[in-house]
């Protein structure tokens, strides 16, 4: 058996086309275009490279995008500055502040100080918050509306448009991020799919994957899930980035998962060019909440 | 074999001394006690029923304790009002508002508007995200200080106490709610245990609780974890309070289950007491952090 593969860069094509289509309507109706604010601290090369990609994926749908970059020198204080001037500024509607930040700055206050109402990358604890205290999908959410982090809800986005039932399956999530583990299984959780979470502690962990339906991969270590560690007909969703002689690579070795797996994410081209997607959407979102 | 109790009870009465002597020493040096407030809203048998026990042992404990009851006719402004003016009392250290709250109150409204700072029943949404956000233990905690509702720290106390290693367990939580299963599976993930939530839709519950080293039950159906659903030895920890024929009994069938696990809490007399302590142990670490 050879697995479908689930792209995302397909998906993310033909969604980009909705989200013009949303922000040409968004112009129209009020003259401006949703836009965000990136804070950068410092010259970390990767954050360089990632405030560079978005200001031109950004650009590219017509979004309005601003680059804030503080010297590495820069205070606590002044990025709390900063971040409440942005709050305040109404043309601003999401605001994103890069990691890393530079040693000896308290990355919680930071995220603190952000209004929970733009925070379009879904990191105000308010906002993980409400994901962890919503109710299931379909019954009143019980909290109000919030921000989820880009890269599980484009994972989750994927397994939505290939009509994944989620509903009693055993969704299996290894690694417990903040930012992809953790919400991805408060996401899942709330789909309705009993939810395992593994991590570095995990004891038996080829066993752990092997009951899953759904495999979600968020651990940053080069092709570590195997073949046989993979239910027949399982749906493999990889979160990984790593590199490996130049080659970027998932958390799933994809040559062996494929041959046993029922649908695969693929890296790259897999969950990967969803992020920037629903990143759009919730800086979107943020702006009809904030203007209409 | 026969399992081991573990008595809520016996470690609630040692440590209400603990409390006690925090409490004088804390009165000792700001001439005042931690004080909760406690705003009911209309005359529910069970809700007032539970005001007057916590009146009673918070009181015997020498804390601080008001109850402002609203009648059932008041609007949702009049709670947040109420909610507010208690937020900036600096004689009020905690602030519980019970439920059920009449038809109509949107209660995700009414936890928005408790400060974080004195939600000792750990309810606001920024509570429950700073839980979620929380590095494992033993590293440094990345988020401000937090509060956790007091059912599953009681549950998380008990573990500790008997001290059942945790670390790369695998502990199974039935129930999903907000005030229980959820805040307790990441409770048992900051321990390090690989932790499955199961809930209503799942299927195969019996063989998902088999897996369970630690098993805990928080779905509120009287007996409805079999014997032969628990591994021989697991620690089993029971949330439910269900009444058969007038009996309080637990989620799990505790006689079944008596003979297959390793330890188990009993109901009454198990979690059900060291849930009063833990709010009493939010109460004075709220009181300790706005006054000193």
């Amino acid at each position: 058996m050879t697995a479908t593969i689930l792209s995302g860069s397909e998906l993310a094509k033909s969604m980009r086309k909705e989200i013009e289509t949303d922000v040409t309507a968004f112009v129209e109706q009020h003259g401006f275009p949703p836009t965000a604010a990136i804070v950068r601290v410092g010259e970390d090369p990767a954050s360089i490279s990632y405030s560079n990609a978005l200001e031109k994926s950004f650009g590219q749908r017509g979004l309005g995008f601003q680059l804030h970059a503080l010297s590495g020198t820069a205070s606590q204080e002044d990025i709390v500055e900063l971040v409440a001037r942005l709050n305040a500024d109404p043309s601003i509607h999401g605001i994103m502040v890069q990691e890393p930040l530079p040693q000896g700055i308290d990355e919680s206050a930071i995220k603190d100080a952000l209004s929970p109402d733009k925070d379009v990358d879904g990191v105000h604890p308010v906002n993980t918050g409400r994901l962890a205290q919503a109710a299931p999908v379909g019954r009143p959410p019980m909290v109000a509306p919030f921000f989820v982090p880009a890269t599980p809800s484009g994972g989750l986005e994927i397994l939505k448009q290939h009509e994944v039932n989620l509903e009693g399956k055993h969704a299996v999530v290894v690694g417990r991020s903040s930012i992809v583990g953790k919400p991805m299984a408060l996401l899942l959780l709330r789909e309705n799919a009993s939810v395992s979470l593994c991590h570095s502690y995990t004891s038996g962990l080829p066993g752990m994957c092997l009951m899953a339906d759904i495999l979600c991969a968020a651990v940053g270590r080069a092709r570590m899930i195997k073949g046989d560690w993979i239910k027949p007909g399982a749906v493999v969703i990889d979160f990984g980035v790593n590199f490996v002689d130049g080659e970027m690579v998932g958390d799933v070795d994809f040559n062996e998962a494929i041959e046993v797996a029922g649908m695969i994410t693929p890296v790259p081209g897999g969950t990967g060019p969803m992020t920037n997607i629903m990143l759009m959407k919730n800086l979107i979102g943020a702006a009809r909440r904030q203007v209409e």
